[in-house]
């Protein structure tokens, strides 16, 4: 049976003391719930703490058998579901599921005062003739301030550079359970020609600042007018928000830091000073 | 059949043109894949959208069923997998899954300029003596604001009110394929008396700034380093972050809004003068 686990289940140890499993080809789940059952012994033996399933959707047929063995949902996506079992008598310490989307709307004004804005193909606002900043979904892996630029590329064809996050809006029960994320984010131009590269946007134009401020649908809601009002002042320079700083962690992994850069920059003087 | 569809599985529209399914009791997968297709069939008929599918985890023996007609895997939860397939000839507009974890850190000083700090029992400080702050994960449907006062009294018993957002980071690939969002909170003590209520907690106390900055662990990491100055920098009285506001969308529903509401303060007195 030994032969056979090898041979048929890829076995790695993660760096919490767990094990992380793969099923890379098709299989009986009589035979995968029998091949479990003895690696599962092992590894209760061998004080092994959490034990993961990684689970290709093509091997569905194998999701009862790991339910039935004790195995509960950790995390799924399109072409995948992960399972997960804590194996001691201790209480888990198992990661928490992601349990946020993360999205970005583009404040992006050109030198006449003029702000870029879409009518979508879809969504709340279709057919509304509301003129709204370019929004959309950050990508898994994807920072912040380069989903944001993404975004605005994708749905004018503008091309811009990342200067600061404005403000953001947690909110929850957005799809299901899931809450949600939004980054208002300014950008600064850096072409002007207008040509839309995606299907999800019905036209895209420069707009008199005030024409936007103007719509109803801003006026209206009181979320989207506080929006509006920091952005504009904003524009009138005398407002800052949180611009990215690529800082280095002690493993050496580059993370994105957002923070009031104005306020803080006599930090940057004191870390020289230091070195 | 359409009499046992009824029975067997609850049906609810949704607002995006689609189908939510949910499988409430036991049942063969041979029933379920008939059920299914009869369904499937009467909902492309109606012009349905998106067609999602709830199974609760106690019925797992169904997974492989829906898969078999054509469904995906959109998110799971430990109690239950979400599956859904996209019904019309055109490409899909169904919402993404949850890609982010957030998590929330505390900055809580007290008069004699003394900061609350912790030892946690697990994790990649244990047993190195290593004073951080209070840190956990933010809950499902739980505001930012709230979740930094939350953890601040399990960790270490202390109440505290939410002052602001100092500065967050994002970071990728920290477990499996998912990123993470990390809030760094200013709160202000309401009380002195520390007493942990939580087994994650070795230890907490009121330390000296100066000691806790004196730390190798931050002086060794450029990002703890970078939020601890920004921190200090807040002591001083020099610094402004994200503070919180409660703001109302057109559909009623209530979202917290962060930003700098010093610079945006002339907002507040330009929107009374309006009302």
């Amino acid at each position: 049976m030994e032969g056979e686990t090898i041979e048929l289940l890829s076995a790695v140890e993660d760096h919490h003391g767990g094990i992380v499993l793969s099923v890379d080809q098709p299989m009986d789940s009589t035979l995968f719930s029998s091949i479990l059952e003895t690696s599962m012994s092992n590894w209760r033996q061998q004080g092994k703490k959490g034990v993961w399933i990684k689970l290709p959707i093509q091997h569905s047929n194998l999701v009862d058998s790991a339910v039935k063995a004790g195995f509960r949902y950790h995390h799924a996506e399109p072409d995948y579901l992960m399972l997960v079992r804590w194996m001691p008598d201790i209480p888990d310490t198992l990661p928490a599921n992601a349990s946020h989307r993360v999205g970005v709307g583009a404040f992006v004004v050109n030198n006449n005062k003029e702000v870029l804005v879409v009518q979508e193909t879809s969504g709340k606002f279709r057919g509304t003739g509301v003129w709204k900043m370019p929004t959309g979904a950050v990508n898994e892996g994807e920072d912040i301030c380069d989903a944001a630029v993404r975004e605005v590329k994708e749905e004018t064809g503008i091309e811009t550079k990342f200067v600061e996050v404005l403000a953001f809006r947690q909110s929850h029960k957005s799809f299901f359970e899931k809450s949600d994320l939004f980054f208002v984010c300014m950008l600064e131009p850096q072409s002007f020609d207008i040509q839309s590269q995606t299907s999800e946007i019905e036209s895209a134009q420069w707009m008199p600042v005030e024409d936007y401020a103007a719509q109803p649908f801003v006026q209206e809601n009181e979320l989207f007018d506080f929006i509006t009002k920091i952005c504009f002042s904003k524009l009138d320079g005398n407002y800052t928000g949180f611009s990215s700083v690529l800082t280095c962690t002690s493993s050496g992994k580059k993370t994105y830091l957002y923070f009031n850069n104005r306020d803080a920059n006599y930090l940057s003087a004191f870390k020289h000073e230091q070195a």
